[in-house]
């Protein structure tokens, strides 16, 4: 390691901020799984207060002129890397004037809040008003932050959450698979109409649905002695990589969706417990992106936890829970857990009906940001979409529609990208593995499933934010991202091609 | 309210430190009771950062000017006392040079650390050496502390956790203890000789005592909706005001110490919960002192929880969750939570021999600190004392004898008189609350607890650091510290009269 002044000042100040950090984390994890209602306004006073420090390091006048300086500095590979990820951040805070972060906060915070009642309300017309302000700041940031980066305002946004990604390839990419997706889909419910399928019959014991989960866990090498399962309402993986906190929550006439879950949130957690060690406080030690974090959780759930091989471990656990049923026989789960449905609401989507509901808000979020619609042609378009993609009515239906999403309330666009690029990578991350196991299934069915950890430890956890994406995923798998993997995942899981 | 520039600006800088606090008081309560191993090392560098954090707010140089200006300024009452108030934090944090509040965090960390081996293996020789350094650093915080205060060393030392209590003061009380309390705790033992005790029969599902716990939360009126109960290897009440977390711990053999154990935890736990809501991010808003927080834990467990009418109350429960015994009867109940027994250990120790525990524990301290003994000079002191008020003879046995507490080994010197403190301040309560309710044990016994909660939260919990301790106590009993009524309940309550 070279020892050179800039270069150290800034990862003590980096240093700083992620011990901050872990303090958010923490107490945004006991925020959703833990605290009682009457604690809400001291924490959310505390973690604004926490904000406007971290936001005062951050775009502290010295950074500035310390990154310049590092760059002159005889740096080696890794801590030019760390470099380049401290730029990136700092650019992300002090690229914006104080005054619009707090003004699109608050929008946000006002079109969420009003959101959580109108949704339901079915109110449109109401959600319109406040979104139209989230829009209109969403694009100043948008304006301001690609002034900087060069590309479109939507470019700029989507850069927050995908480093390097353009949304020209992701129209590429989305056009392709939008020419073959709803006949797939087609073919697969085709397919399928003849199967019977037995569903379980409960209830299912929340006790006994959370022993299973456990049991997933341990057999997916979740670290407990790092990291702990709860339920939130909402599941998500928290916490710090030292102690990663993921959520469930559990429904007692229905354990299925809760298990996915659970494998889900564990995929999400062993990249955060496997990050590199000696990094954990340097943003070099970081999750590479979204959609990277996506593709562990849906190698996980996905590409491993509905496969046939998996199944067939998972199947005597559930029996030992809940005793024999016809549903739990081998085949049934496996029908289960592949049944295609198009439906309204993209977080209860299937595998193969998930990415049309991305694509059509990545359309639609893409053109209000570019300035090409605005906020009142949101529900036309959805309509038209929602029919042409999936053959579903949703005119008229604001709440199973276009007002489903937390996503744009608060002006998280450029997110929804991310979901599809992670079933991507973690498709063509599995052709790579079978490649170099030929006998892959066989030994997960056996059990043995550390083949699949070592390449993904290997490969993308140890890696942090060493490399750009395009470059992790190259020398991961030999190409940059190729959705072929994908469609070819998933003519072999729904037509058995 | 006056608005004037200073104490304005005082308000917001103690109002940033109350947000930063809250993080780490949620953080301290994850440490203990949800975090896994692993998680260890980041979470204390975490806490770290935030400890240099507020010392460095704390100790900005404006803060003084701001205390002295705000003295001239047109404030009203309750301004002022939140002003005196922040002077006292203010003063406790600016009065040590930062190079010995690290040298003692350090030695202290270093004794406690070795501690947790050393006590077990009955090594006094190897504790007394990391020992030696706490007492001297201790010493030395005490002497500047005391050079702007006046008074001893150890009055000084006292003064952080009872401020205004002068050490002559507990001497005279606890002189006047020692004249009574070792014939006491005999002629209660020579009256329990001849009764029968029945031991409730195990074992008692931990689901089953939590249950039991909650239920009597709910009869003690804790707030669910503003706290939570968990498990921690040492309770303890902790979280925030506005969202108060106490803990347990389970024994699957024995449930009577876990449930006086929440009884004792709720009582700490109301107080926060009712602390003045307009002053919660200001110093007024705390609680007044630990004397006065162990006043409200000890009328619930001690004053209310082990008296026979709440004991009326808890059988049926008791008898609910663990079903029909002999030893739930409840004379019998009476007699389990009254039993005297004198012990090594203080925090298992009844109500009768915990002051004596207490009052060896002071003298011992108080000499240490004042320099009148060393460290070396500890254990035979212990064995004199212990035989002296106990009748125990712990010659040799260092594990169960001087060093079993936790709180010498990083310093934590003047601490002890708080319990007994406590222990009186609940006693005088409750003869004020008798004075005013002469029907008391028959309303609890009736389940009607409002007539004491009423009490507490108008004369104690709504007070907050409004007044000096003395004054509290004055205004809401009608005079200050009489350790008469605690001489008095014990008689009561141990011999009948």
């Amino acid at each position: 390691m070279t020892h050179t002044s800039a270069y150290q000042a800034l990862t003590h100040t980096f240093a700083r901020l992620h011990r901050f950090s872990h303090l958010g984390a923490i107490a945004g994890w006991d925020q959703a799984a833990m605290m009682p209602s009457k604690g809400n306004d001291a924490r959310a006073a505390a973690l604004a207060e926490l904000g406007v420090l971290t936001h005062g390091i951050i775009t502290a006048p010295q950074l500035k002129e310390q990154l310049d300086a590092a760059e002159q500095e005889n740096l080696d590979e890794l801590q030019r890397a760390n470099l380049r990820e401290m730029r990136r951040e700092w650019a992300q805070a002090n690229l914006l004037p104080a005054e619009l972060v707090e003004a699109k906060t608050l929008a946000g915070a006002r079109c969420e809040h009003a959101w959580r009642s109108q949704r339901p309300a079915n109110d449109w017309k109401g959600f319109l008003e406040n979104l139209r302000e989230v829009v209109k700041l969403s694009r100043e940031e948008g304006r301001l932050l690609a002034e900087a980066s060069g590309g479109s305002r939507y470019d700029a946004l989507m850069d927050k959450y995908e480093p390097g990604m353009k949304s020209a390839e992701i129209e590429r990419i989305f056009t392709e698979v939008k020419s073959w997706l709803p006949g797939l889909i087609d073919r697969a419910r085709a397919k399928q109409a003849s199967e019977t399928v037995i569903e379980p019959v409960g209830p299912f014991a929340v006790a006994q649905q959370r022993a299973l989960g456990v049991e997933a866990m341990k057999l997916l090498r979740f670290d407990f002695d790092g990291g702990r399962l709860d339920v939130s309402s909402h599941p998500f993986c928290g916490g710090v990589p030292e102690d990663v906190r993921i959520t469930t929550r559990y429904r007692d006439d229905d354990f299925v969706q809760s298990l996915m879950g659970i494998v889900h949130e564990t995929g999400h957690a062993r990249y955060e417990q496997n990050l590199p060690k000696d990094w954990l406080e340097q943003p070099l030690g970081r999750a590479r992106s979204m959609g990277i974090h996506e593709s562990q959780s849906l190698s996980f759930e996905m590409q491993l936890g509905r496969s046939p091989a998996f199944l067939q471990l998972i199947a005597p656990l559930i029996r030992s829970h809940f005793g024999e049923q016809p549903a739990f026989a081998l085949d049934n789960l496996q029908r289960l857990y592949s049944r295609v449905q198009p439906g309204y609401i993209r977080v209860d989507a299937d595998e193969l009906c998930y990415p049309a509901h991305v694509i059509l808000r990545f359309e639609i979020e893409r053109a209000l940001m570019d300035g090409e619609i605005e906020a009142e042609d949101i529900p036309a378009l959805w309509d038209e979409k929602m029919m042409a993609y999936l053959g579903v009515d949703t005119r008229g239906n604001y709440t199973n529609g276009c007002m489903q999403d937390i996503h744009w309330t608060d002006g998280g666009f450029g997110y929804f990208p991310s979901y599809t690029l992670g079933a991507m990578y973690a498709a063509q991350y599995f052709a790579s593995l079978r490649r170099a196991e030929p006998e892959l299934d066989a030994k997960v069915a056996a059990g043995n499933l550390e083949p699949i950890f070592n390449w993904l430890n290997a490969n993308i956890w140890s890696q942090g934010s060493r490399w750009s994406t395009d470059e992790l995923v190259r020398r991961a798998t030999g190409e940059t991202l190729n959705p072929a993997h994908f469609k070819a995942h998933l003519e072999r899981r729904y037509l058995g091609v």
